[in-house]
């Protein structure tokens, strides 16, 4: 199941550049473990912002949130999730469903 | 450039069943060309909504909204449009990147 | 996967009464068919309101999408749906647990 | 009486581990003999969150107040209350019925 | 248990005005037997709408909502419920314990 | 003339909890006080939150304030005012009018 | 007492033209008589809107409610009434307060 | 002085399609008129809406106020103004302070 | 041109109380400049809140802003300003054209 | 393509004047080569407020980012983006427009 999620990061202006350059850096490669595990699908950055907008996807909502709670910068973070259903005009769901059509 | 589009289907619940099924065909077939077109690149319906959230794609906000505004369904749309910005750990990016990386 | 879901009835004052009786009866046989289902767990009235809470159960989004739409009241409803994970503190999971744990 | 609660815990995440770890504890003590007393009903995670949903159950909202004020995290605790009424078509409440319905 | 309960009336401003007349007229008499019942304790025009808060009072969210569904204008109620706790300095309850602490 | 009043406590967590015990007590008392002065004529808790409903009562918005300013928590207060006007179905309002009535 | 009163009008845009004709007409004859018997002190409108920001004047909310409710428009406005305090540096007050001061 | 206006059409998709036509046309035309008046300094559409942001001047709000309502739309448009104040690394007032500065 | 302004004053309740009756005296003295000089109007606290409405005039909104920057609180404030357009039955506007009209 | 871009500057009052000072001034800098660079475009105060409009240009909301984030007071800072589309009444487009109708 996908999850559309929004991500804040609510680092304080006044923190500490070095723990910021720190867990920066095991955000990302947190975040490529996420990637390479199939958690994450999509990831943009929100324009101006210190935020992102993610597909996601995990068999259910507990497992999203173990996924989302495993991100060092997650005590920093505001996160709303939206469930998503399958649309049928989707372009993944299509050829999903065309390549199914396509099987002997 | 990719935008994320919040779309909410406002069909007054007392209107013509033959115009909305009329509507509904003429949106799915406009759907598929946008898909075609490049436009629409993912699409989700929101659960429990008439609505759906979707990722499209366009050289700039003039031409994605010609696109929604092709929608047969435009006059019932309320319709909100988030810019989206490339995130260092997008998947997509990211094989795209290596992909560059890959050339000779 | 449980979902808690919020529904408002937007049937308007001057709607017709015997149709508001014929989908209201309709309503109370589909609804109790997804208590049977299992698609709805629990459901109560927001005092005050032509509007309810619920806990629903369905595999993904897209089923639960499809049981909300299979209300006679859809078109009049407008829908929140907040996806629930588990927490180590719920009664029923505990219960689950240890029977579980008793399992030989 | 059920209640719907929506608990965010505002811990700062510059908050002292020790102290967070020693709150944690205690609140799952007693979080679990509200389960055993039969305040708490069911408790689910809010996806990508510090918060739960609840229900709630109290012979009204003064004693429900004593039972959130009880728990260790209460000082960091944003709470929302939502007042439950029966629905005819509720699993629970229909069992009831019916039970009281085979009395002799 | 008491209750403050927020109720906005809306009456389409083209509405038939005997219509309107005549259930004013029936909602006054119904708020007045809701007074002698002891639902209604107290009620305030909010000023400058067609809108009022009130104290009410019933034994759990079930009864109060079929007091306030028992109103003619409910069709057209768009309303919110607040669950009240008591609090010490309340000079009614001060009252009350006080009263008690003389009883013999 | 009487007002509907919210207030909230943003007591921060981590505040001296002698400093707290020591406002909450001379908080109590001040609050008697305006009890006693008529100002405050019902106090509720807000379940689950450091918050009250209150019914204050007072000559002008200017009174008001000055009652409300001298609250020993008033630093630590987010306060709404809502002005209160009288409806015909208010009991206090019809005991009143039907006192008057029977005078001679 | 001065209130601060914010008032939308909300009437339909297919409304009948001599309706609005006659109402609007109506309306400035009973806005002019509530400025002459004090109840408007300051009326502004709000730029690109129809609606208005006013400075009104009453013993208290219940006599304010009843002037706005006198005007021909009140069925189609939306009004929201802030209730305003004396300010010490408010010029009125202080030409008011100098005033006093140089009575003998 | 300049001033930002968010325009929202709330044109019915019911309305009549060459009531529309017509004032679409007639729209154009005064929008055209208040540009080269000055009025309408810069006009963008909001992507996948009937609506638009706009750069408007004019001496101050009541001929602002003024030039809104002329627009052929305006029953049907809900309009949002903010207030623009000079800022110091604005190009538009930096040139024209440094043609001021060349002035002889 | 005149407009109307809400100031809330965020000053901490932990703040230095010698530095908040110092500036409270700097910004009485800083208000009752801006009253000798035009720009504030009229002044009233908003009931229960550090906070107040204001009248403001100003020829523009960069004067306006030099104005409320001016204050000593002006770091701790948050403002928001409604620009104000005249209104045909605003008692000041009518004195003020029956001025001119009796202008010989 | 252009945006709006809504930012606030949520400078702590109790921040480091030197270091205000020293921010402030880098950020005029900064912004004066966005301006050069055709990033900034228009840029007006939001009257009362550390806050500001702007018209910004970018090839894409990426591009954008980079140069919010450019800024050095990005930590603080928090901002709103709004995609704009071309409007066939925008001054601006029209001049374009008439300027490629003239070319030979």
């Amino acid at each position: 199941m996908e999850f559309l999620v929004n991500i804040e990061v609510e680092w304080p202006p006044e923190g500490d550049p070095d723990e910021l350059a720190r867990i920066t850096a095991a955000e990302r490669v947190r975040a490529d473990e996420l990637v390479r595990e199939g958690r994450i699908r999509r990831l943009w950055r929100i324009p101006g912002r210190r935020a992102n907008w993610g597909i996601w996807e995990a068999p259910d909502a507990t497992e999203l949130h173990a996924a989302i709670a495993s991100l060092p910068f997650f005590p920093w973070l505001s996160v709303e999730v939206y469930p998503l259903a399958r649309h049928p005009s989707d372009p993944a769901a299509q050829s999903a469903t065309s390549e199914e059509a396509q099987q002997p």
